[in-house]
This record gives structure tokens, sequence and C-alpha cells, in this order.
């Protein structure tokens, strides 16, 4: 079973036509999760979210009390809290609902404290051997995890930049087979090689290394005249 | 002397009034620069860039023509080189024309890979020293970041929250004075400290550590009607 979880951020960077998505996942029992405010979003959208989670501090009663109506698995989370609410999500989806893939939605832009507790979220021990397991998405990237070991990464359709980043201390990364080769580098420190891509004749490239947690990020243009 | 560049990340999450507010900096003889299609939109906004990066690539012949006849100090870099466009900026800003700080705009959002560049630009060992004299700045985000010791940070105007984030391994991290305090935390990897807020009766809140980078976010909600 897959998850997908909407979370509060900017719904202008949401991947295109995520309605039509949804309810192709929704077919599919899919597990759907609302976080916070994207409890409501999934209900706006036409959807019941399977479970949802958060203090939903933002939403007004009358708001809640139309998720508290439809959901049947409401989590309720306290502010003072040491896991955020998208921490919980992923905890509940994995543990208590074994998804084998989670897709976060929602969880890019906006505040940007946000964005980097989800992006570093693999990184928590807790979370660490579900980070294979789990991408964020959104209108212009598709971020995917990887822990130490060769992996095969495949090209998303219509994404056609790459950038490789080392969220932690990296050893012996290694690009192979895409435009900027990059060997046995190791660092202390997170570094996002931006700008790579995929060679026009492979649909994958090669990476490698052993120590640390390495997010590889698909990702598009968007005409510059959209405007987002 | 401050710096001001402008990157070419979406236009929808510059800072707000952007062009009266760089239209004040430029009256006080700061030093504009362009990041590749930054100078365009500078050039677009009615100012004429100091400097200008970039490779240019993504520019008609006309507009880099416009560029080029505007701009006294255009510098070409290539695409495989080791520096981003806005780390050769950082670099010739600080370097050879000596800015005390420097501002950068529309470098977020869009393609991750690409804003992470930026935003772990400072933990570069050639860029470390001007960590504490660069700032990251959006429509919803002011980023500023810190090297070991103990820092005083102050409330910007209109940014309600507050996210503590340590971008690398960090020893003896401590918040106080904040709504949510931390005693001694260290950590071998990358977490962001979210939702945090300054107190009511104070307009600063206290970070100390021992070693390590640190960027603090103060951000602001938009207007959840205004989807962006």
């Amino acid at each position: 079973m897959k998850g997908i979880a909407l979370l509060g951020a900017p719904q202008a960077l949401w991947p295109k036509d995520l309605k039509q998505k949804l309810s192709k996942a929704n077919t599919q029992e899919n597990l759907l999760i609302g976080v916070d405010r994207g409890s409501l979003l999934l209900t706006e959208l036409g959807f019941v979210p399977n479970l949802a989670v958060g203090d939903f501090d933002s939403l007004k009663k009358s708001e809640l009390n139309r998720i508290e109506a439809a959901v049947s698995d409401i989590r309720y989370s306290v502010p003072e809290k040491d896991l955020t609410d998208t921490e919980l999500a992923v905890r509940y989806a994995f543990e208590d609902y074994q998804v084998d893939d989670l897709i976060l939605i929602g969880s890019t832009g906006g505040r940007l404290d946000h964005f980097l507790s989800n992006l570093f979220l693999v990184l928590k021990p807790e979370f660490q051997s579900y980070a294979e397991n789990i991408t964020i998405w959104d209108r212009q990237n598709l971020i995917n995890f990887y822990l130490p070991g060769k992996h095969t990464v495949t090209k998303a359709p219509g994404y056609d930049y790459l950038g490789v980043v080392n969220l932690t201390a990296i050893q012996n990364l290694q690009i192979k087979k895409a435009k900027y080769q990059l060997e046995n580098y190791s660092n202390s420190f997170p570094m996002s090689f931006s700008s790579n891509e995929f060679l026009p004749e492979h649909d994958s490239f090669e990476l490698s290394f052993e120590k640390g947690v390495v997010a590889v990020i698909q990702s598009c243009d968007l005409d510059r005249y959209q405007n987002l």
C-alpha cells in the first residue's frame, strides 16, 4: 500500500493536476493522510482522509468539525511536542498502517523552517530506515532519499534536471552515467551538486556512497512567464 | 557598502514591494548585482546592475545585448565550473567590491537543488568567513547565518516565527529567551527546530553553540487565500 500525505504548504506548488492524480491513487486503495491544514484541503478537493494528524490550531471550529465528522482516524498532536505533525504522520503511516511508500505533497515552499524540517526528517534515527520509501513532490521537484550503497536512479518523465545533495557528512560519493560525473567525493558538510542532467542515452544514472544520506532532486523549469 | 544580488528564482517569492526597496537601496550607493537571469530582471525593474555574473544561456540574444550595453562589469561564467553563478557573485562582491553585507533575493523556491546550493553556500570553506554577512530574503523568509559563539538575534518586523536550523553537525547549541528553549544540544546531522517564536517581552533571543553553522529563519504566514 502506498501512502499520500497532504501538508499545508502553498497550494501553488502542488504538482500539476493534483486532484486527478489523487483520484487515481484513491481508486487503488492507497492511504490518504491529511497533515493539519492538509486535512481540510483534502476535503476541499473532495477526498476523505483515512488519517488526519495535527493540532488543527489554524482551522476554524466549523472546519475542524467537518474533518471530525468525516475522518475515522484523527490523531491530535500537541504544539510543544518533540515531533512535528509531519513526523507523526510518517510514524503512523509506516508503523500503524504499514505503508510501503509515502509521498509528501504540500511539503515545500512557504515557511522554509518547515520545509527544512520535512527535508531533514529522514536524517533522524527513527525515520532513517524509511528514507528510501519517502518522496517529496511538488510542481517543479521530485525528491528521493538514499542510504549508503549502490543505486540506479531512474529518470522521472518531465523532469529534465538532476541535483545530488548530500544532506550529511558523506563518504566516497560517486555519480556515474550522468552529464557531470563525481568520483570518490568525501565531505563533512552538506552540499548540493545542482544542475546536473541525465544523459540522453540513459534513462538512469548510477549513485553510490559509503556513509551519509543523499537526496536526489529531479526538477524542471516552469515557463518563466508563468510567474511561479 | 551593502550588496544586493538578484537571482533567477521565482518572482512570486520576491519580498513585497521589491522595486521600492531596491530604489531606496540604490540611492545609498549600494552594489547591485544581477546573477544570470537576475541581471535581466533588474533591468526590467528599471535598474542597471553594477555587476552581472552568469553564463546567460537562458537569455535571448537581444536580452543579453541589452545587458551588455548597460552593465559596465560583466563576468561570464562557464557551465562546467566548480562554483555556481551565485557563489561567483558572492566571491566578487566580497573580494573585488569589498561589500560589508550581501543580500540574496530570488534565491529560494523553484528548483530546489538551486535553493539548497544557495542555502549551503556558506558551509564551503571559501565562503564561511562571510556567513554572518550573507542574508537570504524572500516574501516569507529572512535567513541569516551564524558561526560558533554567542549571538543576540534581533526580531525583524513582520516576521512572527522563528526557526533555528543547524546546517551541519553541531555542538552545544543553546536557544534562550525564545518561546521554546534548547539546552546543550549536540548532533551529527542537520535539523530544523521549526515553529519557535520570539517572546512578546523580547525583541531578540540568545543563540550560542561551539561548533558548526546555524541558519536562523524568521518567517511569516501569508494569507492562506492569497495562494502563494
